[in-house]
């Protein structure tokens, strides 16, 4: 009777150290598993790319450390943080306005391009090329105040709805970008859109879904107007190009509206090739990236040949420089925040 | 001898609490003094309205706070941050390029508005007017690449003397400015530059001088144009203009480059007018603020009739609209950081 109590009492420290060494354990195992900042990223070479160069930018022990006021990552938005077929979402916007707009506008049945948006023509539609779609933009985009476009922008997203997966647009965004998002702010970044879509139609909803405010979106614009309407100030969108952010443009943008060269930037077209030029032409670590549509059962599958979000140059340079490209199929375990 | 020990344990109480007391003061008093966040600021009713401001905004618990994300501020940089005599700085930095360039020019001698600088003829340089200002500001500020440009500003920036007060320019900063800067920025404040100024001009300086990073800079721009010479990402600026941001183009700079609405607006001329109303027109407590120069002997006297930094109108609805108007005579204890 005397003896075991007395080898207890010699073993409780050792139980004791042992189960600190399994708590230990556990607890360190919970917050290695807890602690993948990329969840719906799929292990492998991109993951591993990604998460070294964050990891090593970061720490002040690394000879590749960067001061936190020159982490600045870009993002493309169209293709790069949300899906951009059967065609830009901003593009579906124009084409939905007009059909709203359209009994105040009664020319516009028998007037190209707005007739062969009312027949849902987009052959006719395509044959007008960028003179159409710019005039369809303008009849949609300018005209009223700022105030008033950003309602009508926040109204089509509250109700219109993507044609393939019949949900809001600002579901149709990837979870593997918004988890890279949070992780580079997590690490002092500061993340920025860089697109070729409307500032103005980006801004009253990327905040909410990537956790970008406002001040961080670059974009394309057409001019505004300031001036006293009974006195009270309003900016009136006129129909007039101002900025167009893209290819050449998105470096063009970016010392403009930035004023300083990103360390890392994320594409997924032809239309982000200078963007990624520019990033990779600076000092110090760099990472330059590219998503690359290849999963066509899970969202779509395009690159050479696609009339939106053509990857073609971008995709042949990303592969001689070394740059990261996204295999989507392969590198991301879930694409939409709402797929399993 | 029993009696005094006797009421020295009586009294020992009362003196530890009046001792108490006394500590208590003299730390709350050098509290108040050490936590004074505007030192170069006289007391009385401008600095008193800008701290009531400032803490109202920022307190969880007042029915006036306001979020971080909005708490945005704006301010002018000529006259308002830094002088603006006897010419804009920017006008004067042209100048002495012109004098730097002319011997890559000789036609210069001979062509106005280039004769009547290289020739020190104000009168001649005035009668040119606009187009001729425009003239001298692409011949210096346009012809070469971005990263050039910041490299010629910041040469400038640390070898030409003010011609009154024989210092660089950029400590002919407003210490009370930089220190109002400073204590937003301790409550949560974003603070912006929205200058008539050249975007590229100020930001390869104000991030030392103000704490202002580049990002947070509008400004004027001339166009610029993206190329690879020899493979090599570069953006030339070119002699063309690009945006104003001045008078009723800083609502829209601010509209374009920050995409919210600044809840405090701080500026000192006609040219800050709209910025001031489109301020002032959004919800919730604002802060309007002018800077007027009231200080010949320190700095400079000038309002309704200067032709650089003009102050009328702008004036008149601060005034009858109850906006801040800073008195810099009676306000600012101390004007630039050089002075005593």
């Amino acid at each position: 009777m005397r003896i075991i109590p007395s080898i207890s009492l010699r073993l409780r420290p050792l139980v004791f150290f042992l189960s600190l060494i399994l708590l230990m354990n556990g607890a360190a195992l919970a917050e290695r598993k807890a602690a993948d900042p990329l969840p719906s990223w799929n292990s492998g070479q991109t993951k591993q790319a990604i998460l070294a160069f964050i990891k090593k930018v970061a720490d002040r022990k690394s000879s590749d450390y960067v001061p936190p006021a020159k982490r600045i990552a870009v993002f493309d938005n169209d293709g790069t943080l949300w899906a951009e077929q059967p065609l830009y979402f901003q593009g579906l916007f124009a084409l939905d306005r007009v059909k709203v707009l359209a009994p105040q506008h009664p020319e516009w049945k028998e007037r190209q391009p707005f007739k062969a948006v009312l027949e849902n023509d987009l052959t006719a539609l395509a044959a007008g090329g960028d003179k159409g779609l710019v005039e369809l933009v303008m009849a949609t985009h300018a005209g009223m105040t700022t105030t008033e476009f950003e309602a009508i922008v926040k109204d089509w997203l509250a109700t219109a709805r993507h044609p393939r997966f019949r949900r809001p647009y600002t579901e149709l965004v990837y979870q593997p970008m918004r988890e890279l998002l949070a992780h580079l702010r997590a690490n002092g970044f500061k993340t920025y859109i860089v697109s070729g879509g409307g500032v103005d139609f980006m801004r009253p909803w990327v905040e909410k879904v990537y956790g970008i405010p406002p001040e961080l979106v670059v974009g394309s614009s057409i001019k505004t107007k300031f001036e006293l309407r009974d006195g009270k100030p309003v900016l009136e969108r006129l129909p007039e190009v101002d900025f167009i952010d893209d290819r050449a443009g998105k470096p063009v943008g970016i010392h403009k509206f930035i004023g300083r060269r990103p360390i890392a930037a994320f594409g997924n077209s032809d239309g982000d090739l200078q963007m990624l030029q520019w990033t990779a032409d600076g000092d110090g670590p760099r990472l330059m990236a590219l998503v690359h549509h290849t999963d066509a059962e899970r969202e779509w599958a395009y690159d050479r040949e696609s009339s939106v979000g053509r990857l073609d140059q971008a995709l042949d340079e990303a592969k001689s420089r070394g740059w990261v490209v996204v295999d989507m199929k392969r590198d991301w375990k879930r694409v939409f925040p709402f797929s399993e």
